[in-house]
């Protein structure tokens, strides 16, 4: 296994692996890797000839009042992990090797970005269309693997690709859980113990819609009783709980032809989101 | 000389030429060739093994008052000029093969987009980025070539590829001019006889401050001259007239470490540019 952290790394090997027409699986991540990305490193091993896993935690995709400086790094931890799943290059620059100070493009969109998570992080799908574009551009992969755990930055990248016309087969996953259900998330290292168990909650609540939703069609009622549970759960305050359509991520009325069920909720001070495709 | 309006068809036809290890030069055009396209064409045939030139009215950089419907077409005429001048490709597409109804991604930039034509045209740069975005990703040019005429434009899509990690070599080629002086331009067809020699004011203003430059360094006073130029034709109106720094297009008050002149004026009812780099 490689480590760099320059763009220029990246591009010589790629390009000599492109030579002798091996293809590229891509795994974009910020580090503190758990099983969650795991899954995602195995995914690509398993497809490509050369697994590439990038290890960036993206200013540009948080807000000012969120936790970049306290975004949780293990490298060494991180390298074991991809050492162990196989992976053949890992790209770990710094923020200047990215960021020139004069840096001023970005990648955006409307209408996908508008609801869930873009509401109470209105700069974070920015960030996120931004650096993906830069590392596709940069990795230049076949087939690039995001987890469903983020649903909705999956929903965006996909239609990033479409729209944009970037010649790379976008692989969803699914979310890894704990096993008491919590979906894996490199912000459960935030949660004490006592919220450690509140955090609960969210995937008792996922389940419950999912359930539900079987044969309850009305999105309202549904997403009502996820609330209902959510709220029996002091230490949990609501930031959304919507159903949306799967790929437009608009709300629905009707839970038909591909829909999600979607929750952001604060556990203590630390968010944390969770989601089902129905 | 290959002409095709799908993406599909492009991709097919690039990567047999990538598999013969041929190297791609990229011509982005809204058709209604003339020598100034040309040109570009001219230094592409000699640079690479195959030439492509797209020839496409984008709807996303015209603002909602602008010339979107007017803008001149003449598909024959611009196939004969690309043929003589050895294009391999012509990529022809419709809106909507660009464009999907439910389309809402986008390229833009700050900075360098605020001032000069951003700031009569607030949408042209991002359809610009998006466009040139979405044409690099289909065709995957080793080299792109652009006219200087379009300076802020030029300056732009050099700054989007550095700060987006294509790997794309941008050439910029000079502006070519009538013998008169009229910088080359499709919407030089708005003009009428009248107009016509009245636009020659332009081209005069800039010989005027390329001129100056040469031992007067004060922004402020070589800007002045040029508007008092223009200002002696009475069809003209001045929609800017500035100088800015070459690379970040941000207003300078000396003239040093390369600069651009740059200036738009309506003749009439037609908004000309011109500029010159000092």
């Amino acid at each position: 296994m490689i480590i760099v952290s320059t763009v220029e790394e990246v591009r010589k090997q790629i390009k000599e692996w492109k030579m002798q027409g091996q293809s590229i699986g891509f795994v974009p991540t910020m580090g503190y890797l758990h099983e969650g990305h795991k899954s995602l490193i195995d995914c690509a091993r398993k497809e490509n000839d050369r697994v590439v896993v990038s290890i960036f935690v993206n200013p540009m995709q948080f807000g000012p009042a969120e936790d970049l400086a306290d975004y949780p790094r293990d490298l060494e931890h991180d390298t074991q992990i991809c050492e162990s799943a196989g992976t053949d290059l890992i790209f770990h620059p710094e923020p200047e090797e990215m960021y020139d100070g004069d840096f001023c493009s970005f990648v955006d969109m409307s209408v996908l970005t508008e609801g869930l998570c873009g509401k109470t992080r209105p700069v974070h799908f920015r960030g996120v269309c931004t650096v993906v574009t830069k590392l596709f551009n940069i990795v230049t992969p076949d087939r690039a693997y995001f987890g469903q755990k983020d649903g909705q930055q999956l929903a965006v990248i996909r239609r990033m690709v479409r729209d944009l016309n970037m010649d790379i087969c976008i692989v969803g996953c699914p979310i890894v859980r704990e096993e008491d259900g919590l979906a894996k998330s490199s912000r459960n290292t935030y949660l004490s113990p006592e919220e450690r168990k509140a955090a609960l909650v969210l995937s008792q609540a996922v389940r419950l819609g999912a359930e539900l939703a079987k044969t309850e069609k009305d999105a309202k009622k549904v997403v009502l009783a996820m609330k209902d549970k959510i709220q029996t759960e002091p230490l949990a305050r609501i930031d959304y709980v919507e159903a949306v359509d799967a790929l437009s991520m608009q709300p629905v009325k009707t839970l038909e032809g591909g829909c999600m069920l979607a929750m952001a909720v604060y556990i203590g001070k630390t968010r944390l989101i969770d989601n089902v495709l129905v």
